[in-house]
């Protein structure tokens, strides 16, 4: 079975740090919790940010519904306790990827304060950047977009419990990033965070 | 709230791709999979392969127990159906890292076939590269070098369902990697994964 080829590989002890990452990949880790209403233009602008990181040859990655609904959590529900539990497992994949030095999107209505916090608190426990962005846009704008007809099936009674129709949306109360998204192009979302990032050194 | 800075930040189109990873951080995704007995090694081998591929500016990350079950998996316990939930969840987040570019080396007993077959096949079915590397300790050495005294309470009959005590392990029928640990030094070890990756132009 073993077939030694290589003779030069050596080690230094010890676990690879923070630092070594933040050396090699010329980043530092940080989780960008983008917050708001379905339609309200959350992963759109994640996907013009993560498109502008990788112009800079920086690592993101994008988490949504897509990927983790799919995935990791596709034996969740749409419960009070399974929407909960639904963000707390996207809070600690996120805190994963930061660790490891990647800059991580992570684009979820989240309408709940508390979740969001608890989210807030586990990165910040240990020292790793944690960015709430809210993409403010009122509801009849969201409404108006509905990009995936969600609206619609909701108004209709045909999805219950949808944040903003007949669950709440608790908006941030301190929210590090606040675009308003009917008052800003994409353009200008994009650069207003990329520069948010430059200003804490995560780009370098 | 908008203070525009940077005018210079341009997109292209379209979603970050696989290959835009690649070529930033030369290197491909890729899910390496350490199973065996509690004691044979394998984390011992996964924290020398990451300083290793460090040291070739690779970027790599490792999930275990500290950063699992303290985490996103506090919630499962030790019963059948939470054992496989525990690999199921981390499967997914395997799958995750290793879209994002990352070398993903993932360090668990996983006694059952069934359940890394399944981590095995969520990654092979979205063409993504997933090696399983049977770190290979018979019980008494395992048993005798008991690093964390777990085969001492469990023989004490104070942890119950211990693999290879009451409680089965599965050994793999076709790993990608076998590593027979009690005959193999770690470098020994740690040179044949790193040339296996090279075969496979995972460092490239």
């Amino acid at each position: 079975m073993v077939n030694q080829k290589a003779t030069n590989v050596t080690w230094h002890d010890g676990e690879v740090s923070i630092d070594d990452r933040r050396t090699l990949l010329a980043q530092r880790g940080a989780t960008l919790w983008f917050t708001g209403l379905s339609g309200s233009g959350k992963s759109t602008i994640a996907v013009a940010l993560e498109r502008a990181l990788m112009n800079k040859k920086k690592l993101s990655y994008r988490l949504d519904g897509d990927n983790i609904r799919l995935g990791i959590n596709k034996n969740l529900g749409f419960s009070a306790a399974d929407r909960a539990e639904n963000i707390r497992r996207i809070g600690e994949i996120t805190k994963l990827f930061n660790e490891a030095g990647v800059i991580t999107l992570a684009s979820f209505i989240s309408p709940y304060r508390e979740d969001r916090d608890q989210v807030r608190r586990i990165h910040q426990e240990i020292g790793l950047t944690f960015l709430e962005i809210f993409v403010d846009c009122d509801l009849e704008s969201a409404e108006r977009r509905d990009p995936k007809g969600l609206y619609k099936k909701a108004r209709a009674g045909e999805i219950k419990n949808f944040t903003g129709i007949d669950d709440p949306y608790e908006v941030p109360n301190d929210a590090e990033i606040h675009l308003v998204s009917d008052k800003m192009s994409l353009s200008e979302e994009v650069n207003f965070i990329m520069d948010y990032l430059e200003d804490l050194n995560v780009l370098s």
